[in-house]
């Protein structure tokens, strides 16, 4: 007697769904269950979906930030301030921003960040389409550094205005401190020292 | 300026995505920059063993368990004993027991358990199906109920029990008591007092 598993198809599947991110051996197996149990048209708009945005959907060549056929909306957007320019690590790191309301200038996204560790060097980032585009922009362009605040970030940080100082740009970086809504008792060292050091008058 | 967000294709797969169990709006959007930011090649294995999976995967007649075209698993197996017969609530229940190893004979899928508060009632279940089976099995057929230990799986087993007393079969229930690996002081009342009334001679 061979002991009973699922039907090849069914493993294949689930092979396909423990691939995902954050998708491990028992949900990909949870999802695949409940993929093949519920109704006929569950399926077809998953894959469909998956087939057509990857068809359609690319980098945006000047912002970095995701495009289709149709254009890239930041890009495109003629209402959207020439004078600043913000750089993210990656194209998901907009949307936050977008979301705050707080910007409404042009993007610039690296496609990731400086890491010796992680073999990442400033050939593997969109660094020299970033130059391009200062050096192409109008006078004294705002370049605002949107990076994480962990050491990859601040290292992206320091070589950015290594190469951009000079270029007839203003550099700025976003500030850090403490986070909205959190109390002094939570934040730590690093957290405090920086909101100490950037502290502003009122 | 409107706010940019994900190029509609995108939103389209995240909504998708979000729909699966156990995937949240923040891993869907993790999935779906992931499919999207990977190579060409990842996402049609995935879309199509999604729409093959669910064209060939249907439940098994007989035994209720995942089967294809090309026949179930459970019921075409020759070398299984006709004489036992293990019923369990879901499809998936026949994994765990067949990876313990501990049991080789034929397997009945309920597809659910008696619920009153969710709408469960016998017509839900497969159970004239299974009593069909009773009936023209062999003489003194044992049918094991494999049910879960809740206030549910109770219930259908004591449901069951009352169905299929007198049918010619030998009723059986697996049993209840200290999980393996457990130490006592782990265990909750029930548990133990489940594991006291079960005691067996040594």
């Amino acid at each position: 007697m061979k002991r009973a598993d699922f039907p090849e198809p069914v493993i294949a599947l689930i092979s396909e769904l423990k691939r995902l991110p954050g998708v491990g051996p028992r949900s990909a197996e949870r999802i695949a269950v409940w993929l093949l149990q519920s109704p006929k048209s569950n399926v077809s708009p998953l894959a469909d979906s998956l087939v057509f945005a990857k068809q359609v959907v690319h980098a945006c060549s000047v912002c970095g930030f995701f495009a289709t056929d149709g254009g890239c909306d930041l890009c495109d957007d003629i209402t959207r301030d020439n004078g600043i320019l913000c750089v993210v690590e990656q194209a998901t790191d907009v949307l936050p921003l977008e979301r705050s309301g707080a910007y409404r200038g042009r993007y610039h996204c690296l496609g990731g960040k400086l890491s010796p560790l992680d073999r990442v060097s400033p050939d593997d980032l969109r660094i020299p389409s970033l130059v391009r585009r200062v050096e192409t922009s109008a006078d004294g362009v705002e370049v605002i550094l949107a990076l994480g605040s962990d050491v990859e970030g601040e290292a992206t940080a320091n070589y950015l205005a290594e190469i951009l100082r000079g270029r007839n740009c203003q550099l700025t970086r976003i500030a850090q401190g403490l986070p909205a809504g959190g109390g002094l008792e939570h934040a730590d060292e690093l957290t405090l020292m920086r909101a100490m050091q950037g502290r502003r008058s009122i």
